[in-house]
């Protein structure tokens, strides 16, 4: 049976000591954001792409290959043609659904201090999930294996800016294809404390996650019902389609009143539209469509509006991410969220191969526009490189770096005399130093922002270090990470179920023990 | 005499068939703001430090280091202790000067079709100006020589997206200290026909720049006064002093009507409190302080306002430029210039050393708290790197990418029906594909920002073509539009008119013929 506690560190020896060389990071805690949200359409566009919307999934329909998701519709009252898998969802119906979805709720984690609300002014940060490759500066890009897999996941548990694993970094090509996700859901359940997703695809895919979720957690599958637990990413089939595999995790989820993220893939020019309105109207309509089977399914079920309009590069057809139609896109898809009362997701992106400055600067503009949008789950927050095809250890970093600066940027501001120190001023007075007064020095521990990777260093400390760039120095952090990792406690009696679970799985699935 | 036309190349020879190899990029235009800027202080907070401000100027005051700058400020009623150097300003005589300075003005250019507007929804960006070294890929950080910096100039014309020359990207150290700065306004004058900012350090100087200036517009000294042509960046003292050189070139910047940048450089807790509120208060009374001396001088002359406040590391004192603080005071200065109606100044800044993830960070945060703030004039907008000591031939280029990306974010957005596209959704319908569809065709020339030196190719064919990443690309652009350049046209009695006066004042300054 593979098991990753080989790295397992039950007694905290030493602690005091380790700290001192410990990474700089900031504590654990939700982003809340503290200014407005930047609205780059009018109320009047807002609703001009809503009442279209409205006209493509009652007029043009969408295509629902799966039959039971079509019943659940139909039974709502939408028009169904069973033999072309059209459904024609009229305007009040959709309206009448907009209405069930709460706006704020709370995720569950195995530790309820990991807890976290998702919606309103709260924000989290999830970890890259779904790549096909990792990769990192000693070995390059490659398949990944589940003992690297498990490393990834432990820096996950050991960012504090992560609030969410995000559904398995890579895929472990070392295990059977059939059964990783139970060996990935062991990992998740067990290397980490927090709240992770997973894997939505498939019926019997997504009742595994929710069984082992159920056991990692101490509850049954009844349980679960109002206790959202597992954030699913379930992509529509663009240009107006939901395909079987999304519609069954849909189900299965909303079942067990389980938040869906509704995520349209509407790449402008290719899969929708060129236009930026028109590609979020073709969006908004694909939203919309799965928002509502998931209150066909069981009203109240918890949605999150996914917004992931790209653009192609003309040139070539290939997807570009990080651009300025990708940063529009994601601040006017909040504006879709907030017009419907449901929670946001967006995503930090980038198209780069490298961990260099393309991919620090494509990740901003993304970052930049989820954020200025009020994204509320920044899902493939951090590691995401390559156009989503790799999951990079030092990007990791890096974007954990630079997630921390955005939480740093919506710190609240003082604002009371003591901060606007004019006595201090006074006291100083013109060509004096600020560095030894009793307020500098009252405050100067955690005034500022304290950077993990960057290095703020002079050019010849730097030259003197060994000249390294981010990439480099990122490598460092994550292999110290790695090393000062402790496995989060569990129960013994919860850990032997997940192992027990997961072996009769994979029993039923290969007819042997794995 | 130094005479930087090597490369210039008078004839268009050729020009339709090097077109098809010419660097991608946008036309020149000036940005123009779609959106609202990010307002980070209420209110409530922007008075209280508007107020705070006004108690420094009025009872702590500022140490005036020039005599006649105390002069002009004694005359306008504020109280003078010209023994210590102490100015103080009562709260109506700054409300009463606030008053005087233009909220926008044309910043007039040799070449008209350079002009640009300096305030309300209009932005510029400037180039890298003042720092001690020159670095690139091929030879690493050093000083810099007279033909690299023209180099660096043809670079400046070269990038549509930068709208001014920020004052020499740096010291040309084969020539004499004591002129050089003639032979860069020579470069500045005749190497682009953009605006160029002059040396603002010292009267003599301010004024060789001055002339030298309306040689290039063939206007004459008097003429200049209601032509805004020199923005001069003025640094306080921080706290709370204006040197000499500084006074000395805002006085005579002022006196020939030219905008004069008022940027206190106040790094929390070092040279202004650790507080941002109390930063923000520092930063604020001097910039009123430079903006009263202004308009004491002449009333009605353009100023504008600078904000630069940042913070230190507090555990090795360096300057730390892109943190979140940095980000936040950009967006409060951006506030403060609009509570006083006049045009705001930021700047796109980093502490890293290297042309990597770090920089495009810093530099994304700096950029995005100047976009957000509504910055009128990104000042060293693109090529600094290293906090300032060095100007980076790649990171100039990766800068200029990520502005278009900022200028093609603040493109105007169509969403006429035709825009939202209702009737190619319906064309295509579910499961088709929009590349061959009229309404793509008719828009992908131009429908996606389209990159200078980001790769968005697949992993593998990045791997066949080197694998190089972003400062390896960019290196290849910075040369290839060198290559490339062609020297704007200039009156050949305006060249000779300027050699004239450089020959001229050279053998003032060196008693011979340099």
């Amino acid at each position: 049976m593979t098991k990753p506690g080989s790295r397992r560190r039950g007694q905290r020896t030493g602690r005091s000591v380790r700290d001192k060389n410990l990474i700089t990071q900031q504590p654990w805690k939700q982003i809340e954001y503290q200014y407005q949200p930047q609205n780059v359409l009018s109320e009047d566009q807002i609703e001009a792409i809503h009442e279209a919307s409205l006209t493509i999934l009652e007029d043009i329909g969408v295509k629902v290959h799966e039959p039971e998701a079509r019943r659940y519709l139909e039974q709502a009252g939408a028009k169904v043609d069973h033999a072309s898998e059209m459904v024609y969802l009229d305007r009040g119906l959709v309206e009448e659904k907009l209405k069930l979805p709460p706006s704020e709720f709370t995720l569950h984690a195995r530790n309820p201090a990991r807890n976290v609300k998702v919606g309103g002014k709260h924000a989290i940060f999830a970890s890259v999930g779904g790549p096909a490759f990792v990769s990192d500066l000693d070995k390059g890009r490659r398949q990944g294996t589940y003992a690297e897999m498990c490393d990834f996941i432990r820096l996950v548990q050991s960012l504090n800016i992560l609030h969410q694993e995000g559904g398995g970094p890579f895929e472990a090509m070392d295990l059977p294809q059939e059964s990783r996700h139970l060996d990935l859901h062991y990992a998740q359940a067990t290397l980490t404390d927090k709240n992770w997703q997973p894997w939505g695809l498939g019926q019997d895919r997504a009742r595994d996650g929710l069984e082992m979720g159920c056991i990692a957690l101490g509850i049954t599958r009844e349980e679960l019902v109002d206790k959202p637990v597992f954030t699913t990413v379930i992509n529509t089939n663009s240009p107006l389609q939901i395909d079987i595999p999304m519609a069954e995790g849909l189900i299965e989820m909303a079942l067990h009143g389980q938040p869906v993220i509704i995520t349209p893939f509407t790449l402008a020019g290719a899969m929708s539209p060129i236009t930026l309105a028109g590609a979020l109207t073709q969006q908004n309509a694909e939203a919309l469509s799965g928002i509502v089977l998931a209150q066909c399914v069981r009203p109240g079920t918890p949605v999150i509006y996914g917004g992931f309009t790209s653009n192609v590069d003309m040139k070539t057809g290939s997807p570009a991410f990080g651009t300025p139609e990708y940063t529009l896109a994601a601040q006017a898809s909040g504006q879709f969220a907030r017009r419907y009362g449901v929670p946001f997701r967006s995503s930090n992106v980038t198209s780069s191969n490298a961990v260099d400055a393309q991919a620090a600067y494509e990740s901003q503009m993304s970052i930049w526009g989820a954020m200025t949008g009020h994204v509320n789950l920044l899902n493939q927050g951090a590691g995401w490189l390559g156009g989503g095809l790799v999951a990079s250890f030092e990007k990791l970093i890096i974007d954990a770096e630079m997630l921390q600066m955005m939480s740093a940027y919506n710190k609240p501001l003082a604002f009371d005399d003591d901060a606007i120190a004019l006595d201090t001023i006074r006291e100083v007075g013109p060509s004096g130093h600020f560095f030894g007064t009793s307020h500098t020095l009252a405050r100067y521990e955690d005034a500022f922002y304290a950077p993990m990777v960057s290095d703020w260093d002079n050019y010849e400390n730097w030259i003197d270090r060994g000249s390294l760039g981010t990439a480099e120095r990122a490598n460092k952090v994550w292999k110290k990470l790695l090393s000062d990792y402790e496995q989060p406690e569990i129960d013994p009696a919860i850990d032997e179920a997940l192992q027990d679970y997961m072996a009769r799985r994979k029993q039923e699935i290969h007819g042997k023990t794995a």
